[in-house]
């Protein structure tokens, strides 16, 4: 199969890649952990070129197309911000990086931003665009966990408003580096904790700060163990970003894009406040929405 | 001036030492950062021996006495906690560590410990025993504003609850570790974004999960400063911990342990709530508590 296009998924940590083909089928999938924070901004080509080795011919340009991290100011080339309200970005709007070798023409979609309250994406509009692609009538709240989670009004095929929470990133931190690890940096996760602990802050948020320490000092004085410590952390925090998300999600039809245990807790969240939620695959959001792109990018 | 005795605060990151003569005076001090965190088990009687090597004799036994996390379990010796509601550990109550360099007699003043809702303390409770010499009569609730910050209950010369809060390591792992390190990583404080701040999670502290990206987001879409941002971030941190620490404060007789901007920071909040609350000098009340400990352990 002859490669026709390449997907880039360039986020902060890692970068995925796809070989696709003349029927939008992958060819080959890449994943390196050459994200942006590890690069300087003259290592994108080269790097890209590396991966691509392999798929490069001097007779013929390859179309690759980009969305994440990679077109943020610190990124290869600033692919700027669509405002919401806004349709998601698609290859039309997106931004030809300049000046790279002649074997490939790289395209970054660009990201949206809100200016009140003041809010960025980068990369989840292209989620969300492959999620549109599937579901063209879908009006309502998509939440897209992660390290930085999303929650995003959807409504007319438009991005109306949305929500960034550094929940995935706060858990990161605490199980990883802050005294809590002592407790909590363990395999093992605790359901009932999980559940216990998302109870206690949708219904009493002002409580969060209180009970952090009291993690560790279950495990000093007390029979906490690891699994429910940890169980509880995440029980915790997702309850204080459900109860913040509130006005996203009461009465909504919510959808999440997401993959694995995180996805899964988020749905079993919004399960226990009634909300019955679908996971639809990020990766295959992101490729559906990359390829969107592409093929704007073709009639244009 | 002859060395009497050793005074030593041995916390997680540092160590502070100071000579003591025969009338309570300090004659040197000494600051080091080997800290718990930075030896192991075997290491902590060498660092000891090195930093008094100018001031042993073979001729006689110099007493030193410790609070901090060198009596954690994880320390040098664990010096075990005294169960809530107690009164303040003393020498008499102290571990005598085993086995040390005949030119020395170390003892580790104990912590306290909760039973529900757990929590522990090791250092403090020396702050509040030095507190307690100068105001016998304190009835009231203390404030000791740090990495981990205590709100203790005092009553009749007793300790009858506390509760830890670990605001100050989140404000570090967020300013500095975090995506927000890129907005918030700078020297300049602006107090009217902390008053603001405060105010906001006070008033709500639920939205506290939603608050946080967008300190990121504010200075890539709007014009806020990274003063700005660093004040808001502490505004909000200490507000959602003064709402979630509300029955220590509300209608209580107030009074900080601490130093610095911190120390009056948590001032300037609690005057925001119509309190007002003195501040005590931390170095001042540690070396009191520990002159207070060495004094009970000459008596026992």
């Amino acid at each position: 199969m002859t490669p026709t296009w390449i997907a880039v998924d360039w986020g902060t940590t890692n970068l995925r890649l796809w070989v696709m083909d003349a029927t939008g089928q992958v060819i080959t999938s890449l994943t390196s952990s050459q994200g942006m924070n590890a690069l300087q901004s003259g290592q994108f080509e080269p790097v890209l070129l590396d991966l691509l080795d392999p798929y490069l011919s001097d007779e013929k340009t390859l179309p690759v197309m980009c969305c994440g991290m990679v077109g943020a100011r610190q990124g290869w080339t600033d692919a700027g911000y669509l405002a919401v309200p806004s349709g998601v970005p698609d290859g039309t709007n997106a931004t030809r990086v300049t000046g790279t070798d002649t074997r490939i023409s790289v395209h970054i979609i660009s990201g949206l931003k809100q200016q009140s309250p003041a809010d960025v994406m980068r990369g989840e509009e292209t989620q969300i665009s492959g999620f549109l692609r599937q579901y063209p009538d879908f009006d309502g709240v998509i939440c897209l966990p992660g390290t930085h989670t999303k929650w995003v009004h959807i409504s007319a095929a438009e991005v109306v408003s949305f929500q960034t929470f550094m929940t995935g990133e706060l858990f990161g931190l605490l199980s990883k580096q802050s005294v809590l690890r002592h407790s909590v940096d363990v395999k093992e996760f605790d359901q009932d904790s999980f559940e216990t602990a998302l109870d206690d802050t949708m219904s009493r948020p002002q409580n969060l700060a209180a009970q952090l320490f009291n993690l560790r000092a279950n495990s000093l004085v007390g029979d906490q163990s690891g699994a429910q410590a940890r169980g509880r952390l995440s029980g915790l925090l997702i309850g204080a970003e459900l109860a913040a998300a509130r006005p996203y999600w009461l009465g909504q039809n919510v959808a999440i894009i997401g993959a694995d245990n995180l996805a899964q807790l988020y749905q079993a969240a919004l399960l226990a406040q009634g909300l019955s939620a679908q996971i639809s695959d990020v990766t295959d959001m992101t490729i559906s929405g990359l390829t969107a792109a592409y093929k704007s990018l073709a009639k244009a």
